[in-house]
């Protein structure tokens, strides 16, 4: 086999993995690299021709394949731009880029006729990207659920092992390099959006923007929360979702939800992922695995770029190997449309017939009751815990918006879905 | 896209579900369907030719993929090295056949530059093939190992749920389809020795000839078995597993095993499937779902068809869609090899000095214990129950050997391997 030229931009900590996993195939050959700092320390490496300019990675006529692994929307835009203008195929990790930019990225390369190809956009080194595009080919996939942030499951698992308050546990995966300074990307569920959108791209044939899907990230989930969620058997995770709606809408949405102890997905724990597609033919499939790290992402980009590589061989390749993602926005569902059963925990004045009014305005609300449990606490208070059956959350919000101005209520402590088999 | 014409031999359950999926498909045509029985009922069926004449759908020169979905040893294996030698591509679920005929069958296909896919023939409908052989291209596999057989899956979900006894189970899930009239195919491990046997030719380059593979199956599992296991923190499972041993050889074995209840394996079941692959870059992913059953089945065998038919535009394709798999069976590892943790159950006399023999017996052979409990029990007897470290299988053999022996000892009443990190 003819050997293949490569050029990358970026040599982090993902980069670095990349060249170390490049080593070991002959056939293809990495001839630029462009890095931001030619005099960092790199000893540890296999050695690599590194420039400080992108544009020669670019304009190297040589270069068939451009490996993108800087991240960020900018630069890393007007690069894959660039590489896809001179025809070059893309190999990229960039989740943001692709979220934000994906319609417009994927119009330009059908009409260069190069591929774009992004395993390493989601969830790190499982290869949920070929699965769905080449493992399911013969189904109309329904519905993608799954945890795709390891830095908010890690804090979630510790919360719960270690009984730590938010903040405590946040410090703890800051300190561990499980979370940056910065946290908002991975806790305000920015990041499970972006490669939701990507996953929509996949099965739905069209990216969701961004800015239209319904988040909510975990820096509200206490301590208390994790316990009683134990309590009534179940565990507290991000899930991001996307799934078909009516009229061709698709409705994505992140937000922290209760996974029930007995579902596999409640078993992922600390930084890994955990997936479960739904197709029409095949049913529900799961896959498990590390959402992130050095090699486990390598793994990924170096797999896209080793089947990339063979199927250059091939003329008019693209067409068969690229999945099918229009140039144009997923048309989304109203946030309220969504339903799933809730689970909330009220603070609430322990006077008589609390419990009574709160059942009336839920039922006023066609919100209907699976199970109440009351304790009283200190100071003439009580906590009244609600697990209700599938609900609107258009209704729930209504229903929230009534109890808010209730004279007995003192606070909704918090209103969390519950995964289920409508989820 | 030029339409691709197939032919199919068998029309059972997976055969019609098969023929509801690519009435979807206008690209594909299915021109013929070879049957036992012309005269049965398939009025629900998308009409289709029909033949009892197995060589029509194999001399057709219009055909230009057969799909196997009889099942058995023979005829089907004649059937497909008939249509490898007319240099027609071949989609077969059929594990037996190539379990047993593998290396031979991807010779001649290599030979005729024809390709064999498999997707259907392990693990139903979960897209476990794509996914190692495409989506972990980058990786050495280290190890394979899994829930790969629902029936047994199922017996041992329902005597844990259930609290029944093996016998009842089974009874139970034959009531219910889940289990053959004779279930030795399934509860004696076989059916996971083809899997096992294909899994390895995929990771490894070589079959493991099914006569060479170690099996245990589930029959001498007990409810007590099962109970005590949880008590441990344990669900016992029918776990297959392939990996690499010294000198190039392959470690494939079946039998029960005892998985923590926090692994993810622990919670796949039911019918359902769950397996666990071990790369060198990506670490551990894990994938679970529907591991029978007719529409997943049929989703991978139309998948399949469809990227096969896809593949067919291109001049030389089979180079680089088919796995690379040598046309020699692997070499395999001693049995006595394998170490894991051992969880034991032994009745006997209730006699002063009874755990200092047993813990002077496995010490002797080299085996450190990591917890044990006794209870006495009716009529002058006691219950051991001890849960060993790493152990090497000749080791623990030697012991219990020694232990049968022992004046004290009623009955090894079980003796259970332990699903851990090393497994």
């Amino acid at each position: 086999m003819a050997r293949v030229v490569l050029g990358m931009i970026g040599l982090g900590t993902v980069g670095s993995g990349v060249v170390r996993l490049l080593a070991q195939q002959n056939h293809l050959k990495l001839s630029k690299v462009a890095v931001l700092d030619l005099k960092k320390e790199r000893q540890h490496l296999p050695p690599c021709p590194l420039t400080i300019d992108a544009q020669e990675v670019l304009d190297d006529p040589e270069i068939e394949i451009v490996i993108e692994v800087m991240g960020g929307e900018q630069p890393a835009l007007s690069y894959l731009q660039r590489a896809i203008e001179k025809r070059k195929h893309v190999v990229t990790a960039n989740k943001e880029v692709l979220a934000k930019h994906g319609p417009h990225l994927f119009e330009a390369a059908r009409k260069r006729n190069v591929a774009i190809f992004f395993e390493a956009s989601v969830a790190g080194g499982i290869p949920l990207i070929s699965t769905i595009h080449k493992g399911l080919e013969a189904n109309d996939i329904a519905s993608i659920t799954g945890i795709l942030n390891g830095t908010t499951n890690f804090i979630l698992s510790s919360m719960e092992k270690s009984s730590l308050n938010y903040d405590d546990a946040l410090t703890q995966a800051q300190k561990l390099g499980y979370a940056e300074a910065d946290p908002a990307n991975d806790v305000d569920g920015h990041d499970v959006g972006y490669k939701l959108s990507i996953l929509s791209a996949l099965c739905f044939e069209r990216f969701v923007n961004p800015s239209e899907i319904f988040r909510e990230g975990i820096r509200n989930i206490t301590d208390t929360d994790i316990a009683q969620a134990r309590e009534f058997g179940y565990r507290i995770k991000l899930v991001g979702t996307s799934r078909r709606g009516e009229e061709g809408r698709i409705d994505t949405r992140v937000h922290p939800m209760m996974v029930a102890l007995n579902h596999p997905l409640a078993s992922v724990s600390g930084a890994n992922n955990g997936i479960v597609v739904n197709g029409d033919a095949v049913g529900e499939i799961m896959m498990f695995g590390p959402g992130a790290g050095q090699m486990p992402t390598a793994s990924a980009i170096v797999g896209d770029t080793m089947n990339l590589a063979s199927a250059l061989q091939l003329p008019d390749f693209a067409r068969y190997f690229q999945p099918n993602i229009l140039g144009e926005w997923a048309r989304t569902t109203p946030a309220g449309s969504w339903s799933c059963p809730f689970f909330l925990r009220l603070s609430v004045n322990d006077t008589a017939g609390v419990i009574g009014h709160i059942g009336t305005i839920l039922g006023a609300h066609g919100i209907s009751i699976e199970s109440i449990l009351q304790r009283g606490v200190a100071g003439g208070k009580a906590s009244i815990v609600i697990v209700t059956h599938e609900t609107k959350e258009k209704n729930m919000q209504s229903a929230l918006s009534e109890l808010r101005k209730a004279p007995f209520l003192h606070a909704i402590s918090s209103c969390i879905r519950i995964f289920g088999s409508g989820s």
